[in-house]
């Protein structure tokens, strides 16, 4: 087994709530790879006992944050720095949460204040963070950061709703700043385009059965797994993948490479016996 | 010269400043095609007498709105379709401001509030105008909504600022709300990303001089003008286009296909000879 | 109606080789439009009587050439310049034709002389097309060249087999031509990218019945018909699009911009009451 | 350092020259990472003293191939397993060449049968070595097989020619087969969009070495090395990237997401100065 990918490397991981979560995998993973790390979740979840084991199995600090606040942001980079004696190498961002997809309201009926609300969470927090971390100087040169995304940002899917447009914004930021920390820093900032998983937050989404059900067919080689988008992650924060950069990458079976593949067509084409 | 493309069409043109601003222009073209249209823009912008002499020589009804307020934007559809005598066939979105960019923020230290802002105006406004037209039914079966965009969502380009994060957002709304548009009712909604365009918000933009000569040398055609832009536009609105949707159309002498033109690369070379 | 948007333009139309024919429409349409214009396809297709009505209904001289032949095209541009009286303004490329496919060789088991046949048919005959009329000066200042593609060019269809390579080869030929062809004469090139059409050629492929539902309820405006397809031809052959150019057009009721639509959703769910 | 990445690993690398190729970089990193492998090349190129150096120095039989002859793949697969010990489990398509770039014949001048040859060498070659492996079963369940490319097969580079065409082809191909070989196999295919490397085929590019250094400082990271290259190779090959496949990935120093930087935009700026 490959064991010391990450040997050395300090890191900060947003977004563990529990062992569905992606970011929990990652915690695990990173932890075997010999990484040291901090988590990082709202306060609220900091409180959740499941995430405080995590801490413990994973010898990691929890610093409560809200990530839309700058100043608990400038906190998180701070502390992490001191606990873990050093720059920080590498950084998740698994945020995201739409009050408009949890209260029902349709994508031709938003109200406002959630749209703003779910741009900030989801997206304009990755900024937040990043601006924090320049400014400090938190990440060291050739630093690693990724953040989460879902093809929505390029494909409508009903009922993903103003998540499709935070994922859109996200991966700009990701583009954006990337180019900045990129020149000044040597730091590389990407995407991590994943298929529809079964965490908490993904499960929230109206009709998601039936999506993996069609998503896992359509990929040659079926619906990605937390775990495997976790083995993902470890590679973009090692140094063999130092010239990535701004990049949204797809790590989904193929999904988004197809129109149309045997299997999902057959399943599609049974419903027309279904209709006789 | 082709003198009916848009006979019998109503349309609302948001954004014409002054006779640089693409709306403007498109405002002009579609005069001259046959459709009888309203003009929007800001209570200030509306009270400068470029505007209103626009209204007086397209025979267009000026309606002052703030783009972000839902109830102005009512008020344009409202009074519009009265003014018309009935549903709106086009919609142009010609609108977007960074207060980042006025006031030489750079992207690693933004003004969270003037991001809000950025995105409110030049992206989330583009929502609003939809989510009003859809609920008041104000557009007609068919109809079809533009707005303009820049490359910048896609590639970084410095001094853009978060402006390419407006884009981005843009972008993904027309394709999220083109979705349900399309469905419910046939409208179609894309955006057109049109090249640097020495317009009053366009130079607005840091290096916006070089860029428009690399641009200009890259293009195999040379850039888009703001003449050029409305002219699509107004094919975009007639009835040949009615089964195109949810896309963004580079409408830009071919620059976001290129990589390096020799024209280009030849100016390029020639800095080095300066060095020596 | 409109009624004069091609006045004055000279064009080819190459293809057309039955009423459901995308070249067919475009024929029909180009002449509605004021234009004058020459046909070609291969000596079989020339001997059909079809093809010889819609030349006598369109007052279109037919001149039979095999499109990967060079010598064959010289003749095409040759007959065309003295018949029209002078350059030509247009040409739609709308040829394709694999023998794997229609042999029914899987794609992992090709016959490299069909693939060789498939490549140079479908793509690499526009190459010869360009390089012939480039080298004739055939085609006048911002003339204006589409050919027809289709979305497995980006995403693989199965059953579409090596008609998706030699689609991405057309596309790439579209904008490696499209920049020299622009720099030196204006000529743009574009492709359009079309819904699965119901024509002689679409309905070679496996599996096609269902495919064609799939994507009219995943497109929120339904598939694009043939007819429609001929409109946007007529718009990109007009000067109101004369700086777009290395595009590829999607012209598919919205179908590359969808992930999953509810429509196309609950269909598929359906199977699933087929199983119980 | 990292030791053990592709332990217990056989693979095949083709198109190893000298020291400069990424081949021979990616022979070196997989070396060190516990595989072994094959090397195949042409006849021509395997008689040359570096690479039976490279053989020797990394224990890897070099077996000669042209890699469009179907019967020469076979050979090379049958070899390899034979040598290894098994099933493949990584492959590396690093193959290019163009008779038109070679004779200096311009992309509106081509000779066709050169063209032929491009796309048979440098494209077709890795549909033949697929299709071989396939009917071979040549590959181990979750095998990896890269190819590398460059983004002109997405933007038109002025001297890329027709290799440009054959890079769109080539990435068609990894699609196109990627869902087959995934569907039955689990086998992975991806390409590895690579930044200019100062290779012996790259270096063959007219204007190359303004074209490097325009690329370098568009590039926030700066180009990629043919090392940087390897390193990336080698996490694609490994287990922690199994669910990636039918991508086209960027490994280029954020280049391909990059509009203009403020770096390349100076430098061209200084043109100006030198023409007064």
């Amino acid at each position: 087994m490959i064991q010391n990918l990450l040997e050395g490397k300090r890191g900060i991981i947003f977004g563990a709530l529990n062992e569905k979560s992606i970011a929990w995998k990652v915690a695990e993973k990173a932890k075997e790879q010999g990484a040291i790390f901090t988590l990082s979740n709202t306060p609220a979840a900091c409180r959740m006992g499941e995430v405080i084991d995590l801490s413990h199995k994973t010898e990691a600090e929890l610093i409560p944050a809200d990530a839309t606040s700058v100043e608990d942001l400038q906190n998180v980079f701070a502390r992490s720095q001191e606990v873990l004696g050093g720059k920080v190498d590498f950084v998740l961002h698994s945020i995201g949460m739409s009050l408009n997809v949890r209260k029902k309201r349709l994508y031709n009926d938003l109200d406002y204040n959630f749209l703003g609300k779910t741009l900030d969470i989801s997206a304009i927090s990755f900024h937040k963070m990043l601006q924090v971390a320049y400014k400090m100087d938190a990440i060291s040169e050739w630093g690693s950061v990724v953040a989460l995304t879902y093809v929505a940002a390029q494909r409508t899917l009903f009922g993903y709703n103003d998540m499709a447009d935070a994922k859109a914004l996200l991966e700009s930021i990701a583009r954006s700043f990337g180019y900045i920390y990129g020149c000044e820093r040597h730091v590389r900032i990407n995407t991590i385009s994943q298929s529809p998983t079964a965490t908490t937050a993904g499960s929230g989404v109206s009709g998601f059965d039936g999506l993996m059900d069609f998503s896992d067919r359509m990929s040659p080689l079926g619906n990605a797994s937390a775990d495997d988008c976790a083995n993902f992650c470890v590679t973009m924060f090692s140094d063999l993948t130092k010239k990535i950069t701004m990049q949204n990458l797809f790590h989904d079976g193929g999904f988004s490479s197809m129109g149309m593949s045997e299997r999902a067509m057959s399943q599609y084409n049974k419903s027309f016996e279904s209709e006789k």
